[in-house]
């Protein structure tokens, strides 16, 4: 099992004890044709349920050799994924989950912390020893 | 000389013929100790000036195996750029090169049009041939 899957498996188990009930995994976003932006970067979207909640994760293990180029694909992974559940399913929340303690520190960064709140970018903490999450960060 | 940089000089020759003048090339975005986001692609952003207008161009040479990859770093690099020279030089206008006809048809995609207009993505296409500005898109 590679680093990108056990973080992948962490962060399901984590929602579930948080509870979640996992409704997708992948989460197939579609608009106008564009399916293709499915797949868009290594790691997939987790679709999941509570009460009357719907959330979309999308999982960021930052293992990649340049943590700013992981940043970037994060970023522009979020901002697409957002545009497009805008437009087909508004309701669903989307978060991007960081995994504690791995990624935690690219965050604390202030530069991306700027980003982070001029973005909207919202945040689930996920500590992936324990599989619990640590912390929501919404919008 | 790569595609890479055969796109560049065209893009600056554009603007040099369009009555610009470079003054950064490569121009860099400093914010609190975030330089290393210039790194950012593969590509660098070229800064210039006229009378009172002053932008920063980023080009995207849509040279890589995946136009969706590429359109994802190009949404992620801008939304970063924009989010600094907001901070550190908002009068400066960001866009995006892309030359005609190489990349202009990724543009023409109705998902990729609500994408730059739902992230304010300004646009300039260039001719990478005839070394001409085509078309200036602004937000």
């Amino acid at each position: 099992m590679t680093a990108k899957d056990k973080i992948h498996d962490a962060v399901r188990n984590a929602l579930v004890k948080d509870g979640w009930i996992i409704t997708h995994d992948p989460l197939t976003i579609r608009y106008k044709g564009a399916r293709v932006f499915v797949d868009l970067g290594a790691e997939q979207i987790i679709g999941a349920e509570r009460k009357d909640e719907k959330i979309a994760v999308k999982i960021k293990s930052f293992v990649g050799p340049s943590v700013m180029q992981d940043l970037e694909g994060a970023v522009g992974q979020y901002v697409i994924y957002l545009s497009f559940l805008e437009q087909v399913e508004p309701e669903r929340k989307l978060y991007i989950a960081i995994s504690h303690p791995l990624s935690i520190s690219a965050f604390q960064n202030e530069a991306v912390q700027m980003l982070v709140r001029r973005n909207h970018i919202a945040l689930v903490v996920v500590d992936v020893v324990s599989e619990e999450v640590v912390q929501w960060m919404p919008i």
